[in-house]
């Protein structure tokens, strides 16, 4: 007897999110950086919060399919944008992560939104803190020919989204 | 000959500024109190930048029809909350500012969007950080029957907007 | 005794679910008013598609705590701007439906959003479509006292984010 | 020796804006395209609509930076995925315009919205309908190797926003 639907679902859903978690990865982002962010974003809201909540509410942000979409398509522009491969202006503009872009922030609202709208403060917050990783990540693409335009913006959103989730399930006990 | 078209149009638009205004007084914010916030969320990006020029930036907001209805429309739901004049369990969500009520977030997201998608970063940030008049808002809403649920939000929204069009003007120079 | 914390949960979130159906009903819209419109906009892209697999949408959509809190918002402005009991200018704004008045549009988006963003053009097509229920929202609000203002603007996107829950499912299968 | 702050801007925003005009003709849009289907979109709103009406509107669009900076982002997926540049699996989901991709929608939200969220319906029509160029780029794309995955939701934003725009000044006459 071989997969019936439900099976062949979850497996196809289990690769895009492995690909993803690769993917971050290669790039130099760890589950546990993100879990360092979303740890420091709920302890002081929720009781007992322990990073492994956090881990289980990143995996379910990595789970949908939105979020894969835009890991897989930012993550594209920064890597064609380091090998030069990208036209004129769009290059400059990406490469010199220009603060008027803004098509990085736009792209990472599909999935700061998964858990509603209180995932935006939190994107905003981290954003604009820059909190582990995403320091490194935002210094790194500053000071080496690496572009993290938009991977630092993807990282602070899954953060955020993953934040919501734990501050839902919290208040929902 | 009196007023043509387009001098009905100043005077209907800048009615409705007033109006906004009058509102934002009457609820206890000046414009100083949002010229605060903007200065301090531009002045380490804008050199040069003067509180003249965070005022003209929150005029031009100010001078949007959606800030105008996002702005009618949030500060009349806490006023009916405070009077005790919604249905159940809707007085309960406004009232306690419950955060997974989020409608006050979306609701400012049209505010935030006026100029370009950098105002939801500034947004976030200034949600969460709660500087200046945010702060007192937020405390006078939790120790009195005041209801500020909207307003705050409303203002950080307005602030974060304000510092998009400084940014903008400033990198366009 | 029982009631466990996930029971009272359930609860809750039933109840939360139950008081919007009941909301809607009163305000005149059934489920299968929604249904109807869930099946036109997918039935040429489903292959056979039930209507059982549209109202399981539905539920879907209406169990969210975002669009419960949407539905309850719009509902209560409307019923209030039919009442006389909001303040100038915003109880004109609401109850001629002002097609600049936007909030309804902002409002919804949380609704449509809660399958991602394909929930966005399904919307914008009811909208302006105005198919069924919707139709019949509309032009009683223009013809007697009754404000549908946010709505059928509520019907459409709960209709749209249930599209998108089909529309996803199908191709998962 | 001339050349102040200002004019330097408008040669910068001029060129940014030729740029974007010359991208859209060489995949196959010309300005009077779009100018159907804003007209076409309006002209039952707005009475004595003229099609220059449209096209100042769609110059007004056009001229905006987060519209131009989703412009050059779109179309440069949609050429990457034309020539088999770009890595798997974000290759196919491009190159097939899969319906669960979303992306697209999600950047050309950027676009619908800077005359308001009432570009969000109109968008949400044309991007169901497809008048005029929309269904051609569509056809062309499933029967050719052409990829129009990001501009048929870019011309169908830059339209929705143009129309909002029309309406917009046509309510303050």
């Amino acid at each position: 007897m071989s997969g019936n639907g439900e099976n062949m679902v979850n497996k196809t859903t289990q690769s895009m999110k492995d690909i993803c978690v690769n993917l971050l990865q290669e790039r130099g982002v760890q589950i546990g950086d993100i879990v360092d962010i979303v740890y420091d974003l709920q302890k002081k809201y929720v009781t007992n919060l322990t990073r492994g909540v956090c881990e289980e509410a990143i995996g379910r942000v990595l789970g949908k399919r939105e979020v894969q979409n835009a890991i897989l398509t930012g993550i594209e522009l920064d890597m064609l944008a380091e090998k030069n491969m990208l036209s004129e202006p769009l290059q400059t503009l990406i490469s010199n992560d220009n603060p008027l872009y803004g098509i990085d922030e736009i792209l990472v609202l599909s999935i700061c939104n998964v858990y509603g709208s209180i995932g935006l403060t939190n994107f905003g917050y981290v954003d604009k803190m820059k909190p582990g990783i995403i320091g490194k990540l935002d210094a790194l693409g500053k000071a080496t020919n690496k572009c993290h335009t938009f991977l630092d913006d993807i990282i602070g959103a899954i953060a955020a989204a993953a934040a919501s989730s734990v501050a839902h399930n919290a208040e929902e006990d």
